[in-house]
């Protein structure tokens, strides 16, 4: 029921629209009406809905998220892997997001779409899993 | 399936309880257990669960959102729109929230409600989608 | 259909792994495949899908909310509830996860639990829902 796709990332740090992806398994499924579930299988990357269309809002948001959890900042699981910036981003951005299918498309607003937000990388594979509940 | 729901904001930034407009919908569906989904369609506007009893807790959100997020702090975004503050703020938020629904009503504690957190108002309208996923 | 569980908090901040308690109700329950969901039924509580291997990630994911939230910065609900940097660190992880069942049992990657994360204890009771929504 599950369907995973992977993607490479390329930088540190990184938003990466999946919007198209995702549709595509939305469309494929021939799902009318229901959920979609989107969920990245990793624990220093999360996923977002805002607006993909002006790329510096990703960038803007990687600078705040920064900016309030700096890198390094004395985190006690640095001693063990260094990442512990990613780790505590991906637990406040969250991990998954649901969009409404509504006549075999999603329902967004005009601005929004799906983003992957690496903050770990660069990494391949990252593994996605979409998840669609048809409405009975 | 999914049933849109509008309203109004009458200040830049704001906390609005859409509780009451979210259980109507769901009343309304006569559905008895099963999972609603609820979800604005804007990237600059947010939902989350919690108190809105007291509604100063909606203002100290808001404040610790401006603190740790300050406006025009040097973000990209704001050369186009104006508005990175609330892109960033939303997408750290959350656009959706899923709430179970149990013997034909919300299962939510005591303190907990619906709040439609408006990030870069006044705007009319906000638009809010509501899906009911029905237990099989 | 929503089944409820609870849980004692020992300490004012914590993270708590919750991730076996759950999947026993997954595994309860039987279902295949399909979404599962779980929420905090309080306003002073959240949950996050994220490492809980090492301990340390809860420990750096709590100090790096009270360096962006401190306690008692001049929130207004502190006037009545002494406990206004719970409410907003809660709006801000958020109260639900989803987390996709497949072949009976959680879909996720191998770094990532459910953990519950309390901002206002010690506590008991702490309710937890989870709603399982089977695939059609």
């Amino acid at each position: 029921m599950a369907e995973i796709f992977t993607l490479s990332t390329s930088q540190a740090k990184q938003c990466i629209d999946i919007t198209t992806r995702v549709r595509e398994i939305v469309r494929k499924s021939g799902v009318r009406d229901g959920l979609c579930h989107v969920m990245v299988l990793h624990a220093t990357a999360a996923l977002a809905v805002n607006e993909n269309a002006d790329p510096n809002i990703g960038v803007d948001l990687l600078a705040a998220l920064d900016r309030a959890i700096p890198d390094h900042a004395g985190w006690l699981h640095d001693r063990i892997d260094n990442n512990a910036q990613a780790h505590i981003k991906a637990a406040i951005l969250g991990s998954s997001e649901i969009i409404p299918i509504a006549d075999g498309d999603f329902l967004l607003g005009t601005w929004q779409g799906i983003m992957l937000i690496e903050l770990d990388g660069p990494r391949s594979p990252r593994r996605v899993a979409v998840t669609i509940i048809p409405a009975p």
